[in-house]
């Protein structure tokens, strides 16, 4: 690596833990900015998340919503990306040592390690109610919930068969709600008619919430509308409903015991342990506390952005979506080109919303901008346009945009795969960075 | 299931073990057939093994190249399709039993259960040099390619760098000189700018095979054109190389020890264990010895097709090919027909010869027609049409031809990730029906 520019200065390093939209959008942002930078990543893809639940229930593959962090950047000969876990940050030594023993030291560090979930002290949970984080985490419920039609189809007795085909989604925000309906449109429409022992449109869906509606961070008009929609399509939700067990067998809700062959976790979020690793002050969920400028409060040489961070505007804090995490990234690359080039900050980091977007089903959708409330047909046609124009390269985009156009014509869903076997890593993760 | 026809005849059990290409046309063929059938397979989809290597070199993804078994065969009524590992055949109970338990009947059987790799007695082998068979063998061998990339860019010596950077391909038969042709590819073209530290057209990617040429069942002008083309692309071949010992950190061929980052194994094949269950005789790679009508010796109920058996004609195997077990699938499917219409056998089986295919990287193949032998780009595009034609499905066989228009285009290779870990299984597998 060539540590000085042409004029023989030394570089200033900026080093990056995680290439979620917050860490790639920083290192993007500092492509002409006069510094190193070194990206690190646990996996070597960055994943697009929004969709994730779409691999969950065999709507895309893996591939159609992840990219090779390394040809996203190819182009950007100022950033080296490398591939491992980090097991600590000293900062005072401004290092970061990695799991392998390797140890990158830097001028400016950039916390990006996203959030993973949470079974709010239930950790045994982890294993039998599978969350939605990851790559792996999306293949192991796809598999998980192929598997359950299966066995419901070879089940001898009707019991049984009844069990298998009950799945509980517990938490009823946009994944929640995404993952119910997607799940309702699995069952009734694309696996209609693949089976002859079993009916999957006799499938139970339960989306289980613990507050009084649906989409808390939405309007109650688009809160009611989903909860309508998802009606319509079959899905049966339980409002103000605690779950106090989860097990392989099924959950205890509000205290009653109810039989399942699937649970998927929808419910909470916990940031990463880049708080713990830097010793620094955090919020009830992990997240890190920043000034203003997203500086770790009190370390001038430390950031921390998107879901790592808690960042508080106008007494509320910043909503842990795509949106936010790359304004944050932006934001902070150019205060560090700034501190980099004449030594100030820039004004103060100010977050502006766009809106809130869930998907239902095919063709219904809610979008709360604010003063505007989209629902329905138009909603899911903006919420589709917005997620293939995000989508990261020309070809994801076109090979999204391919996968929903037969989906939508055929029903029929491509990605339905089991591969793999159950002894993947579940969750919950500690120090996710994809 | 209905177990009656209309007039309230017993309908006849056709039990299949295998959705392979046997297996499948089999089962496609008895359609219209007074049958009740059960296919079962241990995975939920059928694979287009053609292009694993494709897969394992990060050209395709897994789900480009598999098929859910339920969708291919939803409309056909008469056929149910069942998850299951089969653990034994009782022949004279007229049972296969499954791994759960469950106890299948039939009233006649189709052995349809492919082959899996084999390391000539050397199990241990198979821990370090990934064979190709199943979609998680081409999984994991992508995971090791693209890790040793990964750990070759963060090697702090050359040492370390030179032999992370050497793959050894065991094998000169199609396989092997596809993923020879395609690493070259990979490293040489798709990596090229990714990494810093080292450059990945560095690469070192040596063929080795036991026997005079590459491509032994094609004529020697194709195998001499192979080993041309491959050798321009940077692929060194070890001809008359007997490899003796493979381990994590190299091979020992012909007595000389390599050091060596990663081992493909694409030398030995091996059937199924379905003699074994049947306790029929087998030839010495453990293909069921059947008579002309494709039944297991001796044994009037039970058919041998695809890879399970061993074909003779003319005095020679028939080659463990796709377009053969289609062929013999589809003969069975008469035969068993016949038989259950008027008490009658067909003809013989004949197998037709169309020719052997393999392709050598981008632009360029070989294909023996027996007196036509074409090479070259034109070999390249009639193998990729043909290629894209068997595929199974309209939107595969689009996704394909997109995939490989793209990577065509950019030399690019989106389907790139490393997921998973390396505690999949590896090989070799037992009783392989994918």
């Amino acid at each position: 690596m060539n540590h000085t520019d042409d004029s023989g200065k030394h570089l200033h390093r900026v080093l990056i833990i995680g290439a979620g939209f917050a860490g790639l959008s920083a290192a993007q942002a500092l492509a002409h900015s006069p510094v190193e930078i070194t990206l690190v990543d646990r996996r070597n893809f960055h994943l697009f998340q929004p969709l994730l639940y779409q691999v969950a229930t065999a709507g895309l593959n893996p591939s159609d919503i992840a990219w090779p962090i390394r040809s996203i950047l190819r182009r950007q000969k100022n950033v080296q990306v490398i591939l491992g876990e980090v097991s600590g940050v000293s900062p005072n030594e401004h290092t970061v040592s990695l799991g392998d023993g390797r140890l990158l030291s830097y001028d400016w560090l950039i916390l990006a390690t996203g959030s993973t979930h949470t079974y709010f002290g239930h950790d045994d949970w982890s294993s039998v109610a599978g969350g939605l984080k990851r790559i792996d985490d999306a293949t192991l419920l796809r598999r998980r919930i192929l598997l359950a039609f299966e066995r419901a189809e070879s089940a001898t007795n009707p019991v049984d068969q009844k069990r298998l085909l009950t799945f509980f989604v517990i938490g009823g925000g946009p994944t929640g709600v995404e993952l119910a309906g997607a799940l309702a449109e699995l069952s009734r429409k694309t696996l209609a008619s693949d089976f002859r022992s079993i009916h999957p449109d006799q499938t139970r869906i339960i989306l289980v919430e613990g507050g009084p509606r649906l989409l808390p961070t939405f309007s109650e008009d688009l809160s009611a509308f989903a909860a309508t929609e998802l009606a319509r399509m079959g899905v049966e939700i339980w409002l103000k409903s605690t779950v106090s067990s989860c097990t392989a067998d099924g959950i205890v809700a509000s205290g009653a015991r109810h039989e399942a062959g699937t649970i998927l976790w929808a419910a909470g979020v916990a940031a990463s342990p880049a708080a713990r690793w830097i010793g620094a002050s955090a919020d009830r969920a992990g997240r890190v506390l920043v000034d203003s400028n997203l500086r770790v409060q009190g370390v001038s040489d430390i950031f921390a952005v998107g879901d790592t961070a808690a960042v508080m505007q106008d007494g509320k804090p910043v909503p842990g979506i795509a949106p936010a995490a790359k304004q944050q990234g932006r934001y902070v690359a150019n205060a560090i080109d700034s501190l980099v080039r004449d030594g100030t900050l820039p004004r103060t980091f100010h977050y502006r919303h766009y809106g809130n977007l869930a998907t239902i089903g095919r063709h219904s959708a809610v979008i709360d901008f604010g003063r505007l409330h989209l629902k329905g047909w138009l909603a899911w046609w903006i919420w589709g346009l917005a997620h293939i124009y995000f989508l990261i390269g020309t070809r994801n985009r076109l090979l999204v945009a391919m996968q929903w156009f037969f989906s939508y014509l055929t029903y029929g869903r491509g990605a339905r795969l089991i591969v793999g076997s159950d002894t993947q890593p579940v969750a919950p993760s500690t120090g996710d960075q994809a």
